[in-house]
């Protein structure tokens, strides 16, 4: 069990069909013009919890036998899959712990406790996150969901690329961004087996180029305190995830934080969706140039949108 | 004809086809708790150009005989009904004559450009534009498309709300806002004929309230110099719209500047779509308390995505 199978994926999708949203796919005559290409945008925005997450923790959480089930999930985030398992936990009917930096924002903190998640806070370094999430899952026994080196996380955030093949037959190229890579390989594992004549590329920023490093050395190289606007997307590649991306992604494209803000904004100007930093570095790759588009059926994973209405990035462009 | 007749939306529908979207209708849970009713957008931010304005210039347009359309097509109008008539005319091939405001926005005035209009500036005074255009009408001979007061500018812009109907149906209310009239117009005749049960209310911003001054007071009451930030709906009804209002809409909201400013806000972050303050307008009422929607199936026409992404409402609010 290197790597989930596309049956695996497919049960994915059947596990999480009654809580994820089947995402629309929309399309931009503004958007196809500017790229010279059919791009067709695969909104995980506008999934529960607002970024693809949900479907990798609703996965996970619904694979668990009754008795793991019980003792609850735990993980250490202060992002997107932090609230996306608190709200499959409580679906499920389970407690879910969540270690958090105390320096995280308000808003996020908020945000987990109203899905229901009980959260424990730590000093912010890595080494007190790994202590305490540590310390919770030894006194609780719940199970630990890593929000991307974890097999279960992979097949459920598959699923989105799943649906976009199935739906858009015939897309030359997937794009979808690269963090941790749980969302790169669950879609390359998608595409390649339902479709295996289309390529799949990921984006990622220019700051936090760990992926892209890895692949040009063949071994992971983890990004060492990266800093970009796409916060989504710091974490470096894991040991289940890397050979996956090895295996099945063509290209890591490299994009600058001035392109991903540009993207950001054009999308919110012309196709009229908000999508967060880390979704427009995918988008961003489409103008980058380095891959020739022209004339190809693009799809394009928009991972999220979650975004701070009162600190937009453009502002400080301006 | 003193109204468009249903087939006559029908045939607009028709009409337009081709060349308009069928925009989607999107649900989103977190909305549905917040009101406690199932709401169902329509989203005309969605639409070309922007707005639902394309429908009614759109159809317009292609309804001119021959030799009509090739003396062109003039209005005056610095917001989306200019693109949308700009638009409509070069899918038709034939010359739009814009008169805008020389202090109009340089966005706008390079939208209508990109669009292919051909402008005409003028003083920014009620005066000018109604001169400005008389001559450029008596010297191209162009056909005026009014933005409201036309009879196949409301039976375009009643396409959305026709849509909406077929595709949603049982709803009990729906609602839209309400300016110079031709989209809740429109919207009235499509809901009230194909669902006799629906009942049609409209949105206007407190501060432009001339539509709720009218129906009190049975006769056509314009603002003066009226200021909200929904800056579609500065215009008043006119002699076309206000009978079908009159006849066909239960009731006229009015929702405050704060109210339609945090409606718009969270619409941004929980639907993650962009919609402009004249749409919030009718997610405003949503809230408003002036009616009663609990356990009630309410569509609403978002009318439009159009916003200066560096000049967002809430700045000033916090």
């Amino acid at each position: 069990m290197t790597e989930p199978t596309l049956k695996e994926i497919r049960d994915a999708a059947d596990r999480i069909r009654l809580y994820a949203h089947k995402t629309p796919v929309l399309t931009c005559t503004n958007l196809d013009q500017q790229v010279g290409a059919q791009v067709f945008l695969k909104c995980e925005n506008f999934q529960k919890v607002g970024a693809f997450r949900f479907r990798g923790a609703c996965n996970t959480v619904f694979s668990l036998s009754e008795t793991e089930a019980q003792r609850g999930v735990a993980t250490h985030s202060s992002g997107n899959h932090a609230q996306a398992l608190a709200l499959a936990a409580r679906l499920r009917g389970v407690p879910a712990n969540i270690v958090m930096p105390s320096s995280a924002p308000q808003v996020k903190k908020a945000a987990v406790a109203g899905y229901g998640g009980q959260t424990t806070f730590c000093d912010p370094t890595l080494e007190a996150r790994d202590t305490t999430l540590a310390k919770v899952i030894s006194e609780t026994g719940a199970v630990e969901v890593h929000p991307n080196n974890n097999y279960q996380v992979i097949a459920g955030a598959g699923t989105a690329a799943l649906e976009l093949v199935y739906e858009i037959p015939g897309l030359d190229v997937v794009i979808a961004p690269v963090g941790g890579g749980g969302l790169l390989s669950g879609t390359a594992i998608s595409v390649t087996e339902v479709s295996r004549q289309t390529r799949v590329i990921a984006g990622e920023p220019e700051m936090a180029d760990d992926a892209y490093r890895s692949m040009q050395a063949g071994t992971i190289i983890p990004s060492i305190k990266p800093q970009t606007i796409a916060d989504g997307l710091l974490t470096s590649l894991g040991k289940l995830t890397f050979p996956i991306i090895q295996k099945r992604v063509e290209q890591i494209v490299t994009v600058s934080e001035d392109a991903i803000i540009e993207a950001m904004k054009f999308v919110w100007e012309r196709v009229k969706i908000i999508i967060e930093p880390s979704a427009a570095v995918s988008v961003a790759v489409l103008w980058e140039g380095k891959i020739d588009l022209t004339g190809l059926r693009v799809g394009v994973i928009l991972s999220g949108g979650n975004v701070d209405l009162d600190q937009l990035p453009w502002q400080s462009l301006s």
